[in-house]
């Protein structure tokens, strides 16, 4: 199925592009699902489409020679599947797979980079997308060299809280420990202790539930980034994401 | 001193730019030198101008609100510091220290951004290098989920030896251990006990002097990124160095 212009208009880095090229842009694009589990892209392959992720999970590994592979990272919506590969004609660095049943926009990746080269109004946001996508990058490195596993997963814990000034809070995880050990990249056995050491700050779990009891407390364990940085307000991104799903209804 | 169309036009982004934008680049440009230890730039700050570093070392370290502070990375000619954050108009989530002196050509950013969006022989090859700084990160974030301390180390190592094909090699540490050991992230200790541990790998270390006497046995210890990644071949990069050095003359 065609995504249609609404949908496309509503992707941040479509919504400065003139009419014709958003038609184009339809022609070559289709809203596709995945099944839980399914892969989408295989490390190595050639990208031949440029995946947004709609609805759903998709989390994107990479293995080195030896067959052992790491969870670079869990995707939620609205973000592209992976903008630098895609862009720059590259063999994927990365697998993805389904978490759970997704929605996802395929725009054929030949037309995309012929409209990125004429279009200044897709080059310009494609590269900001991509900004954020470094700089996404230089956090996650930054929380594995300075953070303790106790304090990545604190501070992943506080990402799922929707008011950080708040408290307490109720919250589900949002997908089964054993990925999010990989993601957090510790083995399955130091997240459970990591869990346990969480207890002393409030932090409490049954299966995908955790309460948190102290967030001031837990918030000064685990150091979250956006204690010192203006860009990783959820605000922004809820916004963002409520837009696309009231365009695509 | 302003440095000149042949200095621009060796470095790789700008190759494509007509006559005309390259001379409006020159005269927003400037070489400028660093001392050993300067600041160029510091986290939270808006970018001013982008550099390429045309000789010497740069250490791009980023802190969370606690004081502590993770090198990201240690940056060797040629390359950019940091397109993401100069394009993106948004402040440096890191800062930038001289290693040694060194020699960078620094671009005012506003013209540089106007020109990005009016010339598109431009926005593709910035946008292709920023294809290659996300995949730079994703293969450290992988790194330092999979890779024990020591692996990080023997793989580094690695990256230091012209032929990797070879089954020996001497080579030198380009920077004290206290950085090598933050740019691995970890602790000073830890990366002793890394070097004590790769003994048994035949690797010897004398001050900055290290020989490695079994590359073979290290290389399937390290399992270095360049065994599944032909992306990672020396030869490109030192051809992209030696273009440049011949140019600034």
């Amino acid at each position: 199925m065609r995504p249609g212009i609404p949908l496309l208009r509503s992707i941040p880095v479509f919504g400065q592009l003139r009419p014709g090229a958003l038609a184009e842009l339809d022609s070559a694009s289709e809203v596709v699902a995945a099944d839980r589990g399914e892969e989408l892209f295989r490390q190595g392959s050639l990208p031949l489409v440029l995946f947004f992720l709609l609805d759903g999970l998709i989390a994107l590994s990479s293995s080195v020679s030896d067959g052992s592979t790491a969870v670079v990272d869990v995707i939620r919506p609205m973000s592209d599947l992976v903008l630098a590969s895609v862009i720059g004609a590259l063999p994927y660095l990365q697998s993805a797979h389904a978490v759970t049943r997704s929605r996802l926009l395929a725009i054929q990746a030949g037309p995309l980079r012929t409209l990125t080269e004429r279009e200044p109004e897709l080059a310009a946001p494609l590269l900001h997308a991509m900004s954020r996508e470094v700089r996404g990058l230089v956090r996650q490195v930054r929380d594995l060299k300075l953070r303790t596993t106790t304090q990545r997963l604190g501070a992943y814990l506080l990402t799922l809280v929707d008011d950080p000034a708040a408290p307490t809070a109720e919250l589900r995880l949002p997908f089964e420990k054993g990925l999010l050990a990989a993601r957090l990249g510790c083995r399955q056995e130091n997240l459970s202790r990591a869990f346990a050491t969480l207890r002393e700050l409030g932090v409490e779990t049954r299966g995908a539930r955790v309460t948190l009891s102290d967030i001031p407390r837990l918030t000064a364990y685990s150091v979250p980034d956006y204690l010192n940085d203006p860009e990783l307000t959820k605000d922004g991104r809820a916004a963002a994401t409520r837009r696309v799903r009231e365009a695509a209804g």
